[in-house]
């Protein structure tokens, strides 16, 4: 039980509202048609993945200045193409690639139960994906955000407890007011030691077949959903 | 003739978008009326809205530190309710009369004008109205945003030039994709002084009857519209 329903709902996306790992592969083994090469996509996508929190980490410890999350992809992807076969690609064809994070799309739940909550609650992202990324995003795939919020607004990347506290002074309401949606238990634990309620929506199929998705809630945990849908029940919306 | 056409429109809320006068009378004028009070609305309307430049050249001139918008429309509440027979509202009241900007009505052509460009742009209102009022507004009048940009983000209210700046820095965009979207000249002004696009909507009954609006366009000005929909023909949409 909640001690008092939220005012708003802010969320993780990656691989909470978007299913990343299945967008990125599609994009990098299109290209590589087009291109005459072959590519494992599945294993290209894990590996673009896995320089995700070491990059974030070169920022948090300062060995790099506030980098937008679309140039730590970039220094990512052009650190990993020639172990896949595709150091031949152009600049431009780099960038495009670059930017499939803003194409990614929705799990299907997703659109329809954002829609469904975003009746009742205010609804934003509150992403590492910088904000024309997640704009971006939202527009090609119909995410129904009242505002965009996030990491480079504070130029702190999440699990930070900058970006949380941002979520509640941005919409003036207290952190209990807010609650925090993610498929992640690391990004709850950190919203909750900041006061903020949280969601924890399981998705498990994040990772791929092998993967190693969180699965069940731990202390840090207010509500756990199988999906926006059962989440907007759950909250009685 | 544009140079190139926009990627990206951002938006004076305040008397662009939205009829704060024709809304502030309203809600003044029902308080007054539960209350048992009268109270000269339109002249009250104008006293608040004439306390809103000074006040943010208080924040400006550093007089004050950073303060939301909110709270500089409680300040110069606070100010003028004796002037006008209301200093008898309790502090609820005053909080819910102060929240009526967080609840201003759009002009006739604006849902449907911004509907009608969204289809073809990047949307956000680039306002000193805090992220909170701007987010409220939106989603009581349906305004279809894809993020919400302002002064907040930067802690500078237009016409500075950070504001403007952030603008084409958040879209990732240069500056001369980016149109600025408002019935003010000293808005457009120092938008176009940035390198930004600039569009004067012309809205004859922002200041009542007796107002002195800007009514033609000076060099500043790249597109003059007398509605959303006349922009958004205007812009080929």
């Amino acid at each position: 039980m909640l001690p008092a329903p939220p005012k708003a709902l802010v969320f993780d996306v990656f691989g909470t509202v978007v299913d990343w790992r299945t967008s990125v592969v599609r994009e990098v083994e299109a290209l590589a048609s087009r291109k005459g090469l072959r590519v494992n996509g599945p294993a290209f996508a894990d590996a673009w993945r896995a320089g995700y929190a070491p990059a974030m980490d070169r920022v948090r410890n300062g060995e790099l200045p506030w980098t937008k999350l679309d140039r730590l992809h970039r220094m990512i992807l052009d650190g990993i193409v020639a172990g896949f076969g595709l150091e031949g690609l152009s600049e431009a064809e780099r960038e495009t690639l670059n930017h499939a994070w803003h194409r990614l799309e929705p799990w299907p739940d997703a659109v329809p139960g954002l829609t469904r909550l975003k009746q009742r609650f205010i609804m934003a992202p509150l992403s590492n994906g910088n904000i024309s990324l997640i704009t971006d995003m939202a527009k090609n795939a119909g995410l129904p955000w009242d505002c965009v919020l996030g990491a480079e607004l504070v130029r702190h990347y999440k699990p930070d407890p900058e970006v949380y506290r941002s979520a509640a002074d941005f919409l003036d309401v207290e952190p209990a007011e807010v609650m925090m949606v993610a498929a992640h238990l690391r990004d709850l634990r950190a919203a909750k030691a900041e006061g903020l309620l949280t969601a924890f929506v399981v998705r498990p199929d994040e990772f791929g077949p092998d993967g190693n998705p969180d699965l069940a809630p731990d202390d840090s945990v207010d509500v756990t959903a199988m999906s926006f849908d059962d989440l907007a029940s759950q909250l009685a919306t």
